[in-house]
């Protein structure tokens, strides 16, 4: 039985979500309560549709896991409703308050909660503005000298809309590539006074969304033009003036999927693209 | 040399607003930090608009006090711009990050942050849905077993409107009115899915706000009908039925002052009632 598990994380106090001997992280906590629930020795393993690092937050992050079908019927079997409620009322039992789990269901056929993904939405808070300051988001909100100059920091996101090989805001990997199409990237003025980025791709190389916002955040500030992050984009190396920001302005808001009938094709499609050696790319790494 | 501060607080690590000894209190955190700019022996003396609880947070908390002009021009002296922004830059240097100073300006003649305050505003946040849960909102959202039914949650909040002796809904204070004017009271679904409620009126008694929102939760609970609040309001004593819901999903949102030439009159006509022995509140605590 493949369940597909819908959960969102204050990212502040894991080290990240990827499972790592001797520290605390999302995969890890995750992992072992599925396993006490389902009281199997063999712990489950859980495939991720966005690896988020240290810090990053997420409202929206999607997981799948294989369970055994005897263990899943002994938690669901007795209970009245749809059967993969009983399994999420038990594990909310269970997980800290800094993990929260919004949905568990039976997966469709062909669901991949990595490969089957059509696109990744991030956000980024910013604050540049002391009288904006809100101390009770100051967990997911990155504070910055201002004022930033926000047609300037869209103008700059502009230059960075659509397919390119992104290797000058990527943390480069042998043989992974850093080819991505970015289908959003707006900066708009929220109700509270802070500055919020919405950042969509089909997939993020490792720091990307971070490294993307450094790229604005220096046209905001005056010390790059538009143009300019549109030359290091095509450069394709890594720029000193582009700054990767700081993980806790980072949250995981959303990821999408095709319908039903076309997870598996979604699927054998991301996967045989990423398995060719020259495009072996890490979607499944985080911004 | 009188003074207007704006501040905003995470009120989860504060006991309170008002000073107490040997606790971290807000005020005691900003009378520290103020005293050590202004290089005072004697330290200086804050008033407050809404004197919140425990774990009660705020964005819009008002503030006024009283600076000797010499330590103020000290501080202020070599500064270009407007002389309070030098001062606050200083004092933000040194406050702690759930403590923000969202402004400071020279308050116009006749201004007192709690006798010139026309009204309050306080939000409460409610999460009946696990769906909807959000961990980065967990210090300023409580969490109910739901569903809560809005509409008749918004029935009883009217029943609660007006001006009404709210003695079933406040902590008996010996020789204080228990008379309000409850201008608003409305329930309304936020886009991230929680229950906000919007709270206003001239001034509240003491865990005022928190009592109404037990009420209304009774009633989107089904335990209360919408007619059995007005009745418990009518009656004027304290109901088990109506519980006084936890601290953290209080803000103080806003605090409201007329036109600068009113402010003398509104605070001789605020403090005169209040000095009346009949009517001795004390609109300066907090819901």
């Amino acid at each position: 039985m493949r369940l597909r598990l819908d959960c969102a994380y204050d990212g502040t106090d894991f080290s990240g979500w990827a499972a790592q001997p001797g520290l605390r992280t999302c995969e890890g906590v995750l992992t072992e309560g599925l396993s006490t629930i389902l009281r199997v020795v063999q712990p489950v393993r859980l495939v991720v549709a966005g690896r988020t690092d240290a810090g990053v937050h997420a409202r929206g992050q999607v997981v799948h896991v294989d369970v055994p079908d005897e263990a899943y019927a002994a938690v669901v079997g007795r209970s009245a409703g749809a059967p993969a409620d009983a399994l999420a009322t038990r594990l909310r039992g269970i997980l800290p308050p800094d993990l929260a789990l919004t949905g568990v269901r039976e997966a469709p056929a062909g669901f991949d909660a990595r490969f089957s993904a059509i696109w990744r939405r991030y956000r980024y808070r910013l604050c540049d503005d002391p009288a904006a300051l809100d101390p009770l988001r100051r967990r997911d909100t990155v504070l910055l000298k201002g004022p930033l100059h926000r047609e300037a920091m869209n103008a700059a996101a502009r230059e960075l809309l659509g397919l390119h090989d992104f290797a000058a805001f990527c943390r480069r990997r042998e043989g992974a590539t850093t080819i991505r199409t970015l289908t959003a990237y707006r900066w708009e003025r929220a109700e509270d006074g802070t500055l919020e980025a919405e950042v969509q791709a089909d997939a993020f190389c490792h720091s990307m969304v971070r490294a993307l916002v450094g790229a604005a955040v220096a046209v905001g500030q005056g010390r790059l033009t538009p143009a300019e992050v549109g030359g290091i984009l095509m450069g394709g190396t890594r720029d000193g003036r582009v700054k990767v920001m700081p993980a806790h302005g980072l949250s995981l808001e959303e990821v999408a999927y095709p319908a039903d009938d076309l997870l598996a094709a979604r699927a054998a499609q991301a996967r045989s693209r990423r398995e060719n050696p020259v495009a072996a790319g890490d979607s499944a790494a985080a911004g």
